[in-house]
């Protein structure tokens, strides 16, 4: 298989970390280029001891970051950057004909306006948006393989979009009232240097924060609006656990049929059975668990892989699905590599297992 | 003030030791006997090497759990033990004269059908169903005063009931399609040798348990039920988090009148702003925050605190509010000396403070 | 008992707030300033939330620290700044007649040329040094009494210097070969703003710091030897550990006899025991573990207790003692009140039970 | 390459289930037999959610263990079985050809008067002593290769003796007075329903244990003095923190060679690092650090790497080493299929990377 040298933007950080892990041991992908302001001149073995036993580390060495010579020397081109920062990244580097595959939010809706509503100025580049694909492989694969710029999804919504996506797309979830609770570890905040992460803030600490209208919102509404083919309109929790990794989603969705007789409540659940099995079945980074497992994120910390239950409950008329997923791997980097590895023609699972 | 001797029955558990602490700096309350069949003939300070700078720790005993030696003992007498057992005890301790608080679920329904329903088996000790308080201060204070039977409130509920009743009661919120989402520190499963609370099976994960029916339910429908005037179905989720201490809760509420325009939405608030002011602003233990706060456990760990806070979200047309509260404390062995405070005459803070 | 006015210059760092939370609820201090650069202005309610039940929350307003100001509001001022600035604040207090409790390291070392080798620079007050008195209460008692300037000791210095002083005040073990090996919570670097104590750099991780000459070497080698009458050179290592509060120090000692026989182990041993009691028995904060107890962090947390244990060892002929503090209290803050208890003639143990 | 059937009895503890991870992705070994007492029948995705997506979670299930059958289904068996029990099943295993990997303690000792010492019994093949070969693959690799009874090293020996042991052998420190201690995460005492090991009883908590004689004295004992070739009697203390994996051990070590001047600290640390870079330069699994960075736990989490860093204190005369590695992993199971690896002919990483 052809090696395609590839280059990470924005490499110090949580998920620019996560990606030279993988990136480093991937069969296809030659790592050529790691970017960091801060850290430029220095070899990866320097900034990061955990690397040091890779050959590579010696003599790698972070670069401040720089366009025209990230073209150059990569053929893709990762974007681990700040929201708003990869915009600026992204134009020259398509225009030098690399493929980039972002990590950020800039890329991620397809209507500037939304992107102005939530963001309260206009889109860097809108002219990009049309050409982005949203990184979900699950239900983007055709895309992914085609495009020169992947928007790769948030963590948030990827533990909210694998679970309802197929849900919503059969119709056996009604697209208003959706609620997603979601609990996640404090890698999710980034590296960066602030009172509200420090260990002791957050160690025996839980709380919820930007209720009731948190980042994010508008690429969960976009995505769940398009499969639904209606706009949904969601309600989103997110809060802070004293966990490395992992965000689980705990969702609350009311089905189109009611079921109130057993009989009701068994013939809709052998239909949102087949419909997940439908889905995700032959999907190698989707777990549907069987029996009476209940995701669990220390099942899924370190892997590619969305761990997704569910329960009916007749009680309330309501379909209760969970997932888990790590967030800096399915809800980041190892998302990006699995664009990668599709847009590359590689296995889908290449350095991912 | 009189004082009053005061039992322990169950005191090497999380919620008993936690009684043990409180019991033993009281103002008001002598404690003269602490139960535990595995460390009978042990001293307080043997057991828990914590307690052993209080004088009193070198001298009072375990002893094995006896109601007629507990009767001639004592005035008051706690149960700290698990459900189904408290009844045994509660029968005699009453019937010799006792005042019991009981910290298990034996005596939190009114109704004994609701007990079989949830439970499977019969009410040990159904007469005495009616002549029992449910211990949540700031709504039973007057029946706590009068009472020889006190059924102290699970922590779940505590932290569910107190955002809600007000609202309920003021009618401000739709009864049905109640939402709460929980997380709770690993205390709140108990000192329980089991596997699944072992360090490393808690540490670094996050999971829901019991969905969709976990314990607890009925004990909050109940009084949700008793607070709205009608039945109250609430949809309720715990989730195990790696913390020793807390629970936060977040729910999901419909309020009775709609809210579209600002000038709605002001109004709204107001109402609510004012109904939580008139239940709450005289309670020593309700803390309401204001401006941009939200509830915190680092906040409420190791105090009698509940916190509250709440946001109307205009998109969504619903009321979000959210409570942090310690589960031990509030949420168990703390409100149950308020209620002690209560029923004896003396100040409420004392002993907690 | 009269009362005192009491202010904290520096109240928003973690030893600055459990000074806060401690003087809030002393019997007979009065909190009557606190200061904070970046919070002047904010009530204590709105830095902190857990304080917001406490009536003086909502009065009392983070002030910027002014020498003057405070020497007219206050009998008493803690100084719980960096090492470095407290010695600012300290000249112009004491010279207005204010008795000054200082938390920081600037006044722990009689010698200005200790000070002068450790920290490269000159003491900025070298003619305060002789007048302050080192505040640990089981050894200074009568000094902090009469002085106007106390110098609070370390939290690593304490969990060493109780458990060695004694030995070595009665010639138990020998002055030369000491090693402590220390581990610390995270609090102990203070709030501030650094990836190094972000939650995900700490949790999941353990290191040493400071090989092989980390900060307070001075101060402990300074106290050991004033003990043992002849210079101690100490090997001190700190660890990182994963939690918020709690030092554990394991200490490797050299009996002065050696203990060959059982009959010289036994004897030996009640020497120990017998100067360990003769130095602790009746204080207040120390508690000896006997039995098979040994220290752990987790008993003395959010108490001004140091925990002491120990064994000796015949296979390798050394005396090994382990002590376990809450590096926030008796470490720090609450060593400090009781230093505060003591110069005003109150009960040793106000507020601090 | 040849592939080599391998099984492994007592599969469900920690050490267990990761060899299950290991061997499951293991280029070369096929893993036939998995068995568990309490788990027979199941398959490993039922008890292991984690491994659910692997093709052969689905179809190997747990099996009661039973010498006789493992003998027949594979070539190598690992026992990670408790000590004491792990000797039942290695003679039957060994008589019927198999190679065993022995991860507890049974065949670590070469004398059976040592292992009554330290284990209070006689041992219960004393035959087979002199047969095993301990599996430090850094310094017995041609002795594993030719047996067929390895006993793999404890988690703390090893993070002791890959340290020592080149120092020893080269004669660079003294072989007494050699102290070691030691931090482990909660995983190493294994998933045993023990109340010691609950979440709540190890979160926020630090002890030590053991002292002054903890289990793996007599290993690490034995094998220094091997490397001496002297009687090394050594000091060692565990301590228990809260983090699932990691082990950091500091060395306090005594120089042979005094060292007071500049030069002669120069001159012995050139020898200290030639004899470091000797020993471990070549190795995949040794990580010397260089220039200011210290072991950290969490940069060997995972992997099957021994980060190791010293210093020399011109202070105190002495050398201090200190070491991390996952005690699961290079404590365990991965330094277990090292030897497999070694045994097998196969790349000594395979596997492991």
């Amino acid at each position: 298989m052809k090696t395609k040298k590839v280059a990470i933007v924005g490499a110090s950080g949580y998920s620019g970390e996560e990606l030279v892990k993988l990136l480093l041991h991937h069969p296809h992908a030659e790592l050529v280029a790691v970017t960091s302001r801060a850290n430029a001149g220095q070899t990866l073995a320097q900034i990061f001891p955990k690397f040091a036993s890779h050959p590579k580390s010696k003599t790698l060495r972070f670069t401040d970051p720089n366009a025209k010579v990230l073209a150059k020397q990569a053929d893709i081109v990762f974007l681990a950057l700040p929201h708003g920062v990869a915009a600026e990244f992204a134009v020259p580097l398509l225009a030098a004909g690399c493929t980039v595959i972002d990590l950020s939010a800039d890329f991620r809706l397809r209507s500037a306006a939304t992107y102005k509503e939530f963001y309260a100025h206009d889109h860097p580049a809108p002219e990009l948006l049309a050409k982005a694909v949203y990184g979900l492989p699950e239900f983007y694969r055709d895309e992914i393989r085609k495009t020169q710029l992947i928007a790769s999804p948030g963590c948030y919504p990827t533990s909210i979009l694998l679970p309802l996506i197929p849900l919503l797309k059969a119709g056996l979830i009604k697209p208003d009232g959706i609620i997603a609770d979601s609990m996640s570890g404090v890698s999710g905040a980034g590296r960066k240097a602030e009172v509200d992460y420090l260990f002791c803030e957050c160690n025996e600490s839980v709380r919820a924060y930007g209720v009731p209208k948190p980042g994010h919102l508008s690429e969960i509404g976009e995505q769940l609006s398009l499969a639904a083919g209606t706009k949904v309109v969601i309600q989103f929790t997110p809060h802070l656990i004293p966990v490395n990794r992992g965000i689980l989603t705990t969702l609350y969705l009311a089905p189109t049929k009611h079921f109130t007789t057993a009989a009701e409540a068994t013939a809709l659940a052998e239909k949102i059975s087949a419909c997940y099995a439908k889905a995700y079945a032959a999907e190698p980074f989707v777990r549907l668990l069987g029996g009476k497992a209940l995701p669990d994120t220390k099942n899924v910390t370190g892997t590619n892989v969305c761990e997704i239950a569910w329960r009916l409950d007749p009680r309330t008329g309501r379909l209760i699905v969970i997932s888990a997923e790590d967030n800096l791997v399915k809800g980041a980097s190892g998302q990006a590599v699995q664009s990668l590895n599709i847009h590359c023609g590689w296995p889908e699972t290449a350095g991912l297992l």
